[in-house]
């Protein structure tokens, strides 16, 4: 990792908060954006992320900030790269931002508990969003799912039958946000799906876990009607094996490290 | 990379356009050439391009001339391979051609928007050739796919029914290129797929989205009867989402950079 | 390979079975290690375990001493992470264990042939655990799977419908051992499963063709009634293929050798 | 790649035909087994042969002898494990052989133009082996495939209800062989499939795309009843795209390449 560049608005090592715009000191800024930058690489590895897609992290508890790459394809994110945006997904970087800052925006404006947010286009969880077949929990990696069916974010209802699926503006940001309510997942209708978490490794291992869950469902409808988790189940085991994402969390990061000083 | 071999009447440094046998300044046609060899190993990193297939560029706009590869697996493609060939699928060269190079002479002849063009038999596009079920676009990422269905080439309408279905000659090119009319990606049955662009990192995104289109389709028609894009849908996408191909286009290149010296 | 850390309770050199706390030489016991890292890097290569589940051996035969790692993804397991279990699930070593190192406890009880058990949550195989389709040995490499069908573990109906799908007691432990019978393979409900073996190989090897099986069958399912093997071929080919696991020990041990030094 | 070993009795470098115990010049020998050792390497890289599986290639034409590996994984496999066995499947070697060496044995016997055999478990090849529905070309790749549909060998029709599924004899072998016929591919129900060719590069491209085609028609007979290959198409394209093997050949060779020296 290069050292932070101090020239950089957004990631002085000045005063605690000040240079970094960001309301916390530079060494836990710095810290956070180290386990960014691997959350992107641990997202591309475990295929939830390709050249598109984007994960955040909220810059501290209670703070109306959170830190996001510049418009880059994640494999391609470095720590230079992540910038302090505020909740009108704005940034005093002079750089392209993503389309679609805005999911995180409103999510963190809405959910004081969430903390980090990944949005994917993972491949088998679009088909559970395109059909009347709902994304349902089905293994125990997955209790953090709804029991009464993942919600589908119908972005027709909100923009119009003519739009790009995007979530360009805080208006359609906001109504994202509505939809997904107090859950940890909603899908987006021929598009993707938004994970959160109370931490980074919690929406990195839910991201994760989703598109697994997703693909065992796939295989299940397949063979008949499946028995999925049932509402006990689901709550309990997401207590519980929520517990143990710090272990997918380290090996991930191990397995994630560049293999070239950079 | 090697430098240009001045002794090729393909590729030498002399005048602008003259040596080079293509109309274009050498400097800009060895640029083009590192940019198809790049897509050459994009397409096949990304799973599109086996040991068959193939990818062009057209020269320039308005030129009648693009640059494709001698007879060649696309993961063996050095900058040297690359010959310029002319609209009746001819090369200056002694080399063996690419049986198939028609495909990209008789586009290029009838869609002077088209600057690059991508031929594979990606996995997921094929099975939507071969029935009635047609290519739809069910994310936003392949709004360039035709919302009424990507048109299927019937080779035996054209060649008869004990053909080798491969388009060898200019008058099968022809007629492929006139059922591909307008449209970016056109389906050849029991044989794979075209997909064109304003740009080779256009072309290469299409190829790529096309093959992750497809996927999605047949896991989501397993489901049931699938939400597609709504046409204004698609045509806003496509818009939208096109303009970030350069994204993907960056960081597949630096995916698929060489990692010994050649 | 670091050699043993002689000050680990676990791991010393000193007389046989003494300081091992485990009744064996410690020669033998470093050669068990270095086997069970190998096994874990395997079984990480070849897709059946991910950052969660585990493989145990037992010390040696008739022992009620077995090894295990302590709470660690299976790609992240080096010798020194390698602890002995007895048969309540307990070390002597003052760190954090699996939550369900009780299903390789209670096995081991039960089974004295058993020398070695992977518990895995490979992709293929949970499908064939949530409906009321069976898992059938349907390839001659899998021919220890029951012929009238892999048992399925209902965990409702030993710790009610709010549990977390673990096996964290021993009580647990023992209904699932008592399920498994004398067989080679148990799927548990929305969870995975458990291969034992005669041996490290032999587990490892059931464990990868379980899951290369369920896969075949859920594809040749999709086709039609398939024709599964008799009950005589089952059991003919589990002895004779059985025969041939060592060539598949030897060239997975090869693969998963890791690449740098440790 | 090492040299040979001269002191082997089955690799000299003395008079033609005479120490190589196969009637062919050391030096053709020697080229014919670096030749098989890609082969190997090429099919393991191509996801056509596992651990398990092998591959042989006639010594000469119209010669009863066949190079082919001691007991080992394919991934294994160096120059100096490549033996000569004759048409009885027998070698000079004191070396553990492939149990269904009689595979290969009994094809050289019957068929004199094929000069080499590949034997495999290839993942989506099996399925349509165990049910009704019959392997037919789909894509133009696969023109070698019969239009009337592949042939399935029964082999409890000749080894009764408990066999182990393998070609374990010389008589196993010989209806194995009959039941292949003058064709390039054979199903083994439960079990695998054989390819055949003209040449090692011929056998090899049959055995990759044998599996290529199988994994199409799975997902085209999941949409609807798919268009195959007309019988006219079939071996028009068989010969035409047959004459692009070598350019396969060459790519995966290359890729196949040891990366350190051994």
């Amino acid at each position: 990792m290069t050292p932070g560049n101090a020239n950089s608005p957004d990631r002085g090592e000045a005063a605690p908060g000040a240079a970094t715009g960001s309301g916390v000191a530079s060494d836990e800024l710095n810290a956070l954006r180290d386990d960014l930058v691997a959350a992107n690489r641990i997202l591309v590895r475990q295929g939830v992320l390709d050249a598109f897609g984007h994960v955040s992290s909220r810059v501290a508890p209670g703070m109306d900030r959170f830190l996001l790459s510049g418009n880059l394809a994640p494999g391609s994110v470095t720590a230079s790269d992540l910038l302090v945006h505020d909740l009108e997904a704005t940034t005093s970087a002079e750089r392209s931002l993503y389309l679609e800052r805005f999911i995180h925006a409103e999510i963190y404006r809405r959910r004081p508990d969430v903390m980090a947010i990944v949005h994917s286009h993972s491949a088998s969880v679009i088909p559970l969003g395109v059909t009347s077949t709902p994304l349902l929990p089905i293994i125990h990696m997955a209790g953090f799912l709804p029991t009464s069916g993942t919600a589908v974010f119908e972005i027709s209802d909100h923009a119009g039958d003519a739009s790009d699926l995007l979530i360009t503006s805080s208006s359609l940001g906001a109504s994202l946000a509505e939809a997904l309510g107090d859950d940890a997942v909603i899908l987006m209708r021929g598009h993707g799906s938004v994970a959160v978490g109370a931490s980074l490794p919690e929406a990195v291992y839910r991201a994760v876990y989703t598109e697994v869950n997703a693909r065992t469902q796939l295989q299940a409808l397949a063979l008949g009607t499946p028995r999925y988790l049932s509402s006990g189940e689901a709550s309990t085991a997401a207590r519980s094996v929520g517990g143990q994402t710090a272990r997918a969390w380290n090996v991930w990061r191990e397995e994630a490290r560049p293999t070239t000083a950079e």
